[in-house]
């Protein structure tokens, strides 16, 4: 298994994958990118993450623990290789200089300057591989007034809008439940580097691509930041409603789970209200039409749950399905894994890992005609576990440069 | 402005974006799919929306509207062009057909089976226009026992347990405030169309991509899929806490405004503690590692809200940014658009609209070297605006078939 990205040229050939072929250098530490180089991995690349010595990505300090192994750590770094390197040691730098003239994306989230600091800014990697693509993820990006300012995944969260829309009006805002300041970064990060290797096929050369948490943000709000800054209106929570359909959020029901229904559309209202017995609120003139329904989203809400109060969530879900209303359960994380449909597009996906034992982590959601799905992965790497290997390769890289 | 796409080949020498010469025929919808094109759009595809007539996509309905034109759509819609074209009708089909014959990809947000039974599905695209690639996005994906089932963004959130661990742990969960149900499947699907496009290059031939809006969900559940089904610990809501790391959430300030203070690192805790005048909490045993304020998270809070209720909010950024303390304020849209980075960086973009008069979208978060951001863009297209255009287009193209 140690081999299995090793011998890329054979791979190259047998791996359907679309990356595969393509050699990613990845810097990153945490989240963001890691994230990012997950993708990329799980698209056929190889991905050889570079780690400083002796703790390495600070992932691997993050628990909990298993064997000695950081789970958070492990969810974000299968099937990725693992060199430790000093960048600020000569020995390591020849090393580190081989890759970039072996790789074809650079993948870094330092703070904007360190890599400079490093030797390594974006002119010298552009003069010396002019092939690379220097993809950065930063907090605020290499640009603006906060470009040096640290950021962590609520700071883009908070500053970005989102967190002063998620949670109820009476309450203080929550946290979006996942870290989606570093997850929306590593996608854009994502797409940024397959166009720009695609670019790179007509041009030749390669390019730096800037990423900002922050922005990826400001570029999620979806028709918020446009409302606001035509109408003037500033939006705020809504607990789990949408802001412009009605009805279109979760509902208690008779026992403690709840359901959401989505609504929106006239014929799935129509269908709704004949579900539940209560035809007579499409007569009602408060939910005559999809705008006066979201008006009244209050009064709506009282009279549906009043019914749906009456019965286990089960029991209306089976009824919402056979008569076509779009709805679903409000899942638990241990229910969601354990879903049917989960199971059948293999989104979790079991490895076996020496620290571990049995390890789960998230399957790959880009699904490709004639890819296998799931891949064997390789387990997470410990520290520096690929040097011998890695090393071997650059040896026997017979100068012929070429890459996608 | 209305011809700026239409003379591809004079455009794609001149535009240094990375997609510049892709062109996309776009079937979708609303959200996940148009969010998809706009992020292929802004990277430099020609993206044409093949819309049904009489009213085309169904975001053209969703308020609010200025000027008669929805915001919503315009908000995902600006810089694509506009066809409206009845699938159900010959002379249609016989254009959408020639549209297919020159494009590179197709995307697409029908329930599974739906565009088969219009005669395009994948067996017959592939067999017929073997370069394009076919990018679907649905609900629940082209397999498994939930595949016909209609899905909207509230019931990928619900049923990827995202919304279970969104909220407050005494207060039912809440919807994340954006439609980060389709806007991930948005994201993995631009991620899987360029890398298609960057496999053709070699093989010559499209793909099928395949993505789900619930299998995103899972793929972004972070360390909280793999820590459930190692550990067996169900993860629930925590308000704005980090659930590995603290301190890391949001507090309330002597004034109306919250503030999030990110210190898990040890040395920006030391910095918290001394910034804000309790250096003894250092040495507290019930904080003396970052595992330790974890498990005592809601000791800490206590602690360090009594001291931060004292002050303004600005003040305290304006401190814990001089002392090197990852932190910001909480927000809202209105405060986040006018924010001198996001100014910085182009992040929120004005265009001229017949209809809205001055509109405002968020820019392209994915920046490029040599790339000018912001450039140009088209206003949002009326229904079928582009129609004689792309016509003249179609009949131009002298069989030269060449695409990238």
């Amino acid at each position: 298994m140690c081999d299995q990205h090793v011998s890329s040229a054979a791979m190259v050939g047998g791996d359907p994958r679309p990356l595969a072929g393509v050699t990613v250098v990845d810097l990153t530490r945490v989240l963001a990118g890691p994230y990012c180089t997950l993708i990329l991995a799980n698209l056929g690349a190889r991905v050889i993450k570079v780690e400083r010595p002796p703790l390495g990505d600070d992932a691997r300090l993050i628990g909990p623990f298993v064997g000695g192994k950081s789970l958070y750590f492990a969810a974000l770094n299968y099937g990725k290789e693992s060199i430790a390197l000093e960048l600020r040691r000569d020995e390591d730098r020849a090393i580190f200089e081989s890759l970039l003239g072996a790789a074809d994306v650079l993948v870094e989230n330092f703070r904007p300057g360190v890599l400079e600091r490093l030797g390594y800014g974006w002119p010298t990697l552009r003069a010396r591989w002019p092939r690379l693509v220097h993809a950065a993820v930063s907090g605020f990006g290499q640009s603006g007034p906060l470009r040096e300012r640290p950021a962590f995944d609520m700071v883009a969260q908070a500053m970005g809008g989102i967190l002063s829309l998620t949670g109820y009006p009476d309450q203080p805002p929550a946290r979006v439940g996942v870290s989606i300041g570093d997850i929306a970064a590593g996608l854009f990060l994502a797409v940024g580097i397959a166009s720009a290797l695609l670019k790179r096929r007509d041009t030749g050369t390669g390019t730096m691509i800037d990423v900002a948490m922050l922005d990826c943000q400001l570029a999620m709000l979806e028709n918020a930041l446009t409302n606001h800054l035509v109408t003037g209106v500033v939006p705020g929570r809504l607990g789990t409603r949408h802001p412009n359909i009605a009805p279109f959020q979760a509902f208690a029901t008779g026992d403690d789970r709840m359901i959401v229904v989505c609504a929106g559309h006239p014929e799935h209202f129509a269908k709704l209200c004949r579900t539940i017995g209560r035809p007579e609120l499409l007569e009602d003139p408060r939910f005559a039409s999809p705008d006066l329904r979201r008006q009244h989203a209050d009064a709506l809400e009282r009279e549906l749950e009043a019914v749906l109060r009456s019965r286990p969530a089960a029991e209306w879900l089976a009824r919402f399905e056979a008569a076509g209303v779009p709805c679903g359960p409000v899942n638990s994380v241990a229910d969601a894994v354990r879903s049917p449909q989960v199971a059948a597009r293999h989104m979790v996906v079991e490895m076996p890992d020496p620290a571990i034992g049995r390890l789960f982590v998230a399957g790959n959601p880009i699904k490709l005609a004639d890819v296998p799905d799931p891949l064997d992965h390789r387990a997470p790497p410990e520290l520096d576990a690929d040097r011998a290997a890695i090393l071997e390769w650059l040896r026997g890289r017979s100068g012929d440069g070429r890459s996608r």
